[in-house]
């Protein structure tokens, strides 16, 4: 009878991402869609999404619907909560990726301090920044959700885009035409930009 | 040129849970460790993590140290505090069961209403509570930190089983003698009763 110790971890060795790579048959990663509301993030994230599952990888699209009813159910939408929304998410995503997922996380998340924080929690080289460069008149002219009219009625304070700012990425790591482009157009450059940074390393 | 439309996500359909698992050969599980400090939870966690890694299945241990640094480096060890790091690690292991990860959460969790709440935070069925029975003696003889050294001479305030009370699961999935049991003992059990729950499906 041998009682566990702490010691007994250390000479086993923890799990490396290199290990984790060779059983996954990926490498951990964060790609991070950052947009106005009716950009595309959603569409493109879950199109992403079921485009790599299919290819035999694991991926998770993090989004509102599934942090604002749990980790971030706490949250409300000040500032200061969607700061802190945004910096959960990017905890999570930088911890799951860290587990070997490719993370799509789909948040407006408008300011360039919430994505560089965000960066900063994903390990060096795998945080992937897309920016969906879709027009706000286009994003406008499609509000999927019914939120622009209700912006521009008043009835939503500090509304990216209408009433509050958003600060387009100075140095993403891909660009999407998001309101011109075809979505399978969209997937295909995600899933190829992933390919090319390694991430992908063989379909199980 | 086909413009990204929310319609077009629900006619492709999001993956489904028995999809992950098809292309993962596992499912997403929470496997959630909960005892006194020094009871072996970290030591076991880590073993787990391995013993799972090395068959091919993706596993990941949350702990006090990925999370503390980021997550929840909010948050301090207040009792309102240390709730609200236990309700954000449940939800964080509940997205990552749902990602298909099988989660190792090694946490002291010492109320049940905390552990109750995690349980809620995952798929049903999928939450396993394991509790380390070791006798908080032989914790505090241990005492690999010295921590009960310090909570002894009143360095810390509200040190579970010291000055803070621990409630242990009534119905946990499994109990561990880890004060005596050998560590290689604990790891065959969590891992048959994982394979028991379907969790593992099969080796990659």
């Amino acid at each position: 009878m041998v009682p566990p110790s702490p010691n007994v971890v250390r000479q086993r060795g923890q799990v490396s991402a290199d290990e984790r790579a060779e059983v996954l048959g990926q490498r951990g990663a964060v790609v991070w869609l950052t947009g106005f509301s009716g950009a595309g993030k959603s569409t493109i994230a879950f199109a992403v999404e079921r485009a790599l599952i299919d290819g035999g990888f694991m991926a998770f699209v993090l989004d509102g619907d599934n942090v604002r009813h749990g980790l971030c159910a706490d949250l409300g939408f000040s500032a200061v909560d969607r700061d802190e929304n945004v910096r959960r998410v990017g905890e999570v995503a930088g911890l799951m990726s860290e587990a070997g997922v490719i993370v799509i996380a789909s948040f407006i998340s408008p300011f360039r301090e919430g994505r560089r924080k965000a960066r900063l929690a994903a390990a060096p080289g795998r945080f992937f920044e897309v920016f969906l460069d879709t027009p706000l008149s286009i994003c406008e002219q499609r509000d999927p959700k019914g939120l622009y009219e209700k912006a521009r009625a008043g009835q939503i304070a500090d509304f990216t885009g209408i009433s509050s700012p958003y600060e387009p990425p100075l140095d993403p790591e891909l660009v999407l035409a998001s309101g011109t482009l075809a979505l399978e157009a969209c997937v295909e450059q995600v899933v190829d930009m992933l390919s090319d940074a390694g991430v992908l390393k063989a379909g199980r």
